[in-house]
């Protein structure tokens, strides 16, 4: 008996959230050929600014409170996470003071959750991680992601 | 008799501006397969930072400008703005001040032109929507997007 | 006697680096199809805040330095730049005050050596640059990118 991605979240005490509703007049992806792009999520509860009132934990916390909302919506467009058939890219916003260097650290939070839930053969990812002065809702992290699918 | 998008867009007191020129050594799309990549647009005009000296009423105004630049870009890809099957990925840059929250808010300015324009079905799409501290040129607001187009 | 991809930023004084290792949990390139998604990069020993402590040619010679390190990974995926068939799309993050406007202007470091070394038929691309206040290491700049390759 095989494990499922959802099943390994589970294992790993991530499981996965009910997809967020959008905040705006958009979708949370969308899918063409077998390709989904998905919208950029933060995470509630995880707000602040890395060096000013939150710390590096803060936003590594953060990074893999954003995976799992983008794991529901990844759920929500295939029905099951096994249709996954290889994460493409992810994209990371930082909300940190201008002195913060470790952006890299703060998006390992989302990255090892998809390395530890899909394996590294399917996990493994490109990845840019900036940092910025705001984002939406005062969150800490916001990430999106595009991700390839089978049938 | 169908009204064409750019007839739409005119109802809509948005007529279709002339593309931009580029700023510097790039172009203004890229079509690789069905996918068109716009390059990032600002609006002239449109200039300064939310919360500071413009108000998020004129950052919405920005995004609706910028998102005419890139379907001014889109039909100079396509020759008509019926060529688009599927708006996919929005990806949009406020500019505002660090305590600037509504991103999202900011960003409807060129998702609801979108879904007016083209209606859901075509216009709804994936967005990702974040802060940042400066833009080219001053701009309040900056957008690019990923198109799907049909023959 | 065709003149390769390599051969031509040799000529430009630009030479292919080695792959830069990454900087946590994530890839260098991911391919899917014929599209390469390239993570983000920056330069070592290009680091600072153009219009604080360094200045906007420091932040052109940076774009470029991030460029050449793309292309060591595009290589390192492909294991010959002469598989690129077009880039497609330059996604760029300029560290600086935010009274700065020049972002083009900096790009351009990066933009000009893809047409350079490619010419503009599979050189010229989409582009969007924005400016960020911190980014990873301290870097002036960070890129990323989209490939199309060839068999």
């Amino acid at each position: 008996m095989t494990t499922t991605v959802e099943e390994r979240l589970d294992q790993l005490g991530a499981p996965l959230p009910e997809p967020r509703p959008a905040a705006g007049n958009y979708r949370g992806f969308v899918q063409v050929g077998d390709l989904l792009f998905t919208s950029g999520q933060g995470a509630d509860g995880h707000v602040g600014r890395v060096g000013e009132n939150v710390t590096l934990e803060d936003g590594v916390a953060a990074a893999r409170a954003c995976m799992l909302n983008l794991l529901a919506q990844v759920r929500a467009a295939t029905g099951s996470l096994d249709r996954v058939a290889k994460i493409v890219k992810v994209l990371g916003f930082v909300n940190a003071v201008p002195e913060f260097t470790q952006h890299p650290a703060v998006l390992d939070g989302a990255s090892n959750l998809l390395v530890e839930a899909f394996g590294p053969d399917i996990g493994a990812h490109a990845r840019t991680a900036v940092g910025v002065s705001h984002l939406p809702k005062g969150f800490i992290v916001e990430v999106e992601m595009i991700v390839q699918l089978r049938d």
